[in-house]
């Protein structure tokens, strides 16, 4: 921060948003915790129904830690920003904290269909929320930066999109196969990105 | 940060004060999301109830990014601060922590008068707290500062405590009609600021 | 931190310090809200039982404001740290921790002798973790710094023990005379420390 | 920050890995105190059954205390990091994650195997995800720097999964020494690491 407050307002912004974004991220991660709850007695057959509920918690926790990392990844090559830039993540950070209540829903009906439907609902809005809403704010804010150069066609985004679309779908067949779609997703994106 | 500590410790203090802000904000603006708790069945009919819940939520959590957004615009502009900013501050976060509580409650009782109504009492509380309470303490502290310039007269703030004021006193002829306001305040708070 | 890493690691030692008291501060201060919980009812009525609870919230607050601000100031006159500081500062945050549960103890027990008393233990506590034992071990990790130079004998907090001592008496006689004492030791530290 | 921006991209990735682990681990050290809940009654008998409560929770306070010091130190010493180092910090992160709902259950359950059991498995969890995981990623990641040369052999680490490892088995006989054991694992930790 030092000597360019003043002079540089706008790398200021830039590392506000970041530690904001990383503040907000780092309690949606956590308080999903809280929907684990402790197990009701203290035998080994008391965590089963934890099973499930761990399962999704394990899945939310890395799809979280696929945003924070992307947002990390695309803000480390951003020098400038707008209010529709900030305005744009907080749309994503709006999706993002939804994660626990639908991770917490999912988690206690871990069969049933409309809760692994709407967890994709949560997850679509969320892709779209990053990719293109964000990325776009920012290549426009920050006009021939390296964002600007680095980013294509964002070919994970929308491979990312139609799986989670497909993953609704599946859920009214069998919810099962929908996380299985969920997990491939995250798998993609644990591949790491080259453009930034 | 790095050498301007001991040198400049002014500065070294606005930097602790707008993180530890944005880690309040953050975490309650994330909290809330504990409100809409999971619905009680899988079905889709169990989501009917999480609606007013969830309206609400994203009036909250777009107040509170607004706060957010002007609170980082305004500190980026205030390069030295006093006890009095520090209180003023805490002050401010004191109501925004309120925003949960209130919001869980409005979420619960939608059609009710009194929480429609507390709703307002909050932030007209925090908009006062805001401007002109923080805004005076800052011009205070950092005199000849473009905080100081910039500043003219608050128009938007004025306007949003009478909308809270009338807000309140329909409350009690149809609380939907306070809602409408508080949208009607955050959209005047879109249009964004030039002054910083 | 630029270009200091590596060269003074010490410097970055505490700017990570501060960062994560200042996390911990933040989740302590905001989480005591939920506690407040929704009233159970919309009519105004329903807000009664929660007066005693919005009190104690607001004296925990301020408390906690008032070491957060000690905090900031006593590490802004601090370059360097020791494992004895950073142990210290866990000391003192898991005192601090420990009041959004007595403030909850004591927002549904107001008139109650023990949780008035054991607020106050909790402060003692917190008081004394500040000061001597954190302050102590700044100054002994940072000879010949302003800190050592600023902090002469601590007349705030040997009072404010004091205070609290006798407030955690008088719990036992009459509680609410305890909350005077409380407000007493925060009215005291409103004024500022011209030492850092 | 300032100007490394850009030129050092690596460095920026640095200081937001820290500041999400700082605000991820400030957010589990917080909420775990949301499991002390607040006592029954208001009477001194009403805290008795807080005590094995707040006994696993100073525990779990100082696990964690030792693990953000440790990683401070780690990453105060690392220049540069990797996509491997980013997941392998949030794998860490994952396992911390899970200490709030494993001392609840433990605080609920005292005298019980099954718990006392699982907290270790989290705890030696914790402890390679750390070590060798992370240190090696790092290593990995950042050839030549001080993380390189000063992390020898962990003997410290080895012994601490020797005995969380006693510690699960001893569980079966008598929980309470797999807490002996915990506690002792954690007084290994307190003496400072004098290779960073």
């Amino acid at each position: 921060m030092g000597q360019s407050k003043g002079t540089d307002s706008n790398h200021n912004n830039t590392s506000r948003l970041e530690a904001f974004s990383d503040a907000v991220l780092a309690v949606v991660i956590t308080i999903m915790v809280l929907a684990l709850g402790p197990p009701r007695g203290a035998s080994l057959g008391d965590l089963e129904p934890l099973i499930p509920k761990l399962l999704v918690y394990i899945l939310s926790f890395t799809f979280l830690g696929i945003y924070w990392n992307n947002h990390r990844k695309l803000f480390s090559a951003t020098r400038s920003i707008s209010g529709a830039v900030t305005w744009a993540n907080l749309h994503l950070l709006f999706w993002l904290s939804l994660i626990p209540a639908i991770t917490a829903w999912v988690g206690e009906h871990p069969r049933a269909a409309w809760p692994a439907a709407i967890y994709g609902i949560v997850a679509i809005m969320s892709a779209i929320a990053y990719s293109p809403i964000l990325t776009k704010a920012i290549i426009h804010a920050d006009k021939g930066s390296r964002v600007a150069k680095a980013l294509g066609p964002d070919l994970k985004g929308r491979i990312s999109i139609l799986l989670y679309l497909a993953a609704i779908v599946i859920a009214f067949v069998n919810p099962l196969f929908s996380y299985v779609f969920y997990v491939l997703v995250a798998a993609i994106w644990f591949i790491p990105d080259r453009r930034l």
